[in-house]
This record gives C-alpha cells, sequence and structure tokens, in this order.
C-alpha cells in the first residue's frame, strides 16, 4: 500500500517519464503532520455571512497576523513583496463533502474544481497584500479570513512562479452566480461557529 | 492565550477594521488537524539533487496524482481547468529554519521571504497543468515535486483569484543565483531522503 489511500482498485497509468522503481521500505508509511499552530489570523469577520469569498473581493480590508514569537524571526526580508500567501486551517467549515453547489455557481461541480472550504484537509489559500511589519504582527490588506484562523504557512507571492493571468477556469468562465459575499451553506450554524468564506 | 503561540508578549495592534470582541470559549483551544493523505504524487523525481525548484522551471514534466478512492469524485468538472494547485506534505524536507541561504539567492532570508521547504509546518503549493484525468488519477505536466509525495489537497487555478503578474516579489527581483534545480540543503541526507525541492 505505497500510494497512500488508492488501494489496489486505483490504477496507476504511468507515463514515460514516471518513476517505477520501488521506495524505500520507511516510506510505505505515509509521514505527514503534525500540524503546527504557529498563530493567529485577525480580520473584521465573525461569521461566514457576508464575509467575502475571495481576497478578490476584499480589496482594502484589513487584518493582522500574530505569529508565535517561536517563528517571528522567519518573517524579516517579507517587506519588499507586495503580496503573500497565507494557509491556514478554516477550522469552522463543515466536513468533506465530494460534490457541492459552490458560491459562484447554480449547479453542483466536483469539490476539487471549487474552492469551497468543505474540504478533506480545510487548508485555506489566500493571497493577500502587505502592509507593514512590526515584530511579530504581520499586518495585511485584502483579507477574506473569518478572525482568529489558525496560521499554517506564509509564503511570498512570486508572480514568475505563480502568476498565469490566461490560464483556463473552466467553469468559472461562464459561472452562474455573481455572488462575491458567502452565506452559510459550507459552515456551522450560528454567528460565530463559523470558518472560511 | 486565544491567540495562538502568540503570548503574553506578543503585540496585537488593532486597525479600525478588526474584532475586538471576546471570541467564543470552545475557540481559546486551536482545532487543527488532523491531516489526510487523500493519495500521492507520482515524478519522475525520487530525490532533491537535480530536482526543478519550481513548477516555471519544470516545463513539459510529467507526473500523475493518485486519488484515494474515497475522494476521486470530486476531481469531476476539473478538465476545463488549464491548472491546478497541489498542496501537499514535504515529507522528506530538514526541520523549520527561521533563517536560510535560498536557492535563488546568496544570502540568507526570513524563511517566510522564500519558498524553501524546511517551514515550521512542510505544506508545498505547487501550480501544475491538468493533462487529462482517468478515474482516479489525475495527469498533469509540470510537476516540481519528489516521486511518492503525499496529497493533502488540490484547489483550480483562477486567473481572477490568484494571478497578480505586476505584484512586487522583494529579493527576487534582483537575486543573487539563476539556480533552477534543487541541491540537498534542504533535505536529508541520500538519494531516496528527500524532500521538495
Amino acid at each position: 500500500m505505497r500510494r497512500g489511500g488508492a488501494g489496489a482498485a486505483a490504477p496507476v497509468v504511468m507515463t514515460g517519464r514516471e518513476r517505477t522503481e520501488p521506495r524505500v521500505k520507511g516510506r510505505e508509511k505515509p509521514q505527514v503532520g503534525p500540524l503546527r499552530v504557529i498563530g493567529r489570523i485577525r480580520t473584521p469577520f465573525v461569521g461566514a455571512r457576508g464575509t467575502p469569498i475571495q481576497t478578490a473581493y476584499a480589496r482594502g480590508v484589513e487584518g493582522s497576523v500574530v505569529l508565535d514569537e517561536a517563528v517571528a524571526g522567519a518573517l524579516d526580508d517579507l517587506e519588499g513583496f507586495e503580496r503573500v500567501w497565507l494557509l491556514y486551517w478554516m477550522d469552522r467549515a463543515v466536513a468533506f463533502r465530494p460534490r457541492v453547489v459552490p458560491y459562484r455557481d447554480t449547479r453542483e461541480r466536483g469539490l476539487f474544481a471549487t474552492r469551497s472550504p468543505c474540504r478533506p484537509n480545510p487548508i485555506g489559500l489566500s493571497v493577500v497584500r502587505v502592509v507593514r511589519r512590526s515584530g511579530c504582527v504581520l499586518h495585511v490588506a485584502d483579507v477574506d479570513i473569518l478572525d482568529d484562523t489558525p496560521l499554517l504557512d506564509i509564503k511570498p507571492y512570486v508572480p514568475e512562479f505563480d502568476a498565469h493571468p490566461a490560464s483556463r477556469a473552466g467553469w468559472f468562465e461562464a459561472c452562474g452566480a455573481d455572488r462575491r459575499v458567502a452565506d452559510d451553506r459550507f459552515h456551522e450554524p450560528g454567528d460565530e461557529a463559523s470558518g472560511k468564506p
């Protein structure tokens, strides 16, 4: 069972350039986690309803990333970047559903073809603008994240690596809904009990 | 201790739009994980040395994402997308270092201002091209990932959300090294025992 949970029935179609050799024995069991909370993201959004569903719809909304002191030194050199990726745990999202009606459409889609939060691993990904750093705190703008969300990682946004402006975007190119803020379809009920929009 | 590991000494500088109210009691302890391996990424790269350090330097390199059957239905509707984000656990990277000399430079930088794999949570992020789907397998190209890497998530690449081609990129704009493939500075020694380049 080398290939994670794919199981015996999962076809592994190999192309010419893929490796076929056996792997080292120690790698037969996946080594993942545990996750470490390295800070919290502070934002104006206490509940999903009304929260922007993407940073593109959150222009100017300010927030801050308050880092654990043990990792704050790793913020050095970020000031020169206009944007960073925040990776975080969407701790108030509902459980995984393989098919969802996304905010931007009116019909069901495969979950991996959407940015909906009810993922097998609810890891959120948001590109936000860097405003300034102050010690352990990174002030940011364009936030679409719920307040008090646990932070997992910060990566610099590098256009050479990350920007593909002409990339085809499937159903998003003719999506059936112009919604820009969340409702509560993907979150636990209640004003406080919600997750990433 | 509401703000993760930030501790009493971490200043929380609030801007006008941030929430200051207390949160619900149940949220004082971070709720993260556990992570779930949802598949494996198959690539030509067994060791870090020589592996492209970014997908931008891996044009045409083919790989496949073999998904657990329990989540494979969530691949529906991905065919219309030219690219997807893969999120994965860089299980062969060395432990977190707050400052590193990145592949693309000759001087130390704060880890969060780099894409180096020795992160507090070694979650890799790669934008790859979609070639085709075949059942539980998503064939992709432009892979910069080590073979047999545990998959955590797939998200569609949406230019409206993800493409910021003019975003300032700090030290990358005048970086001191033109390196495009990895060496073994961020990985366990040995040909097999390595992680994301």
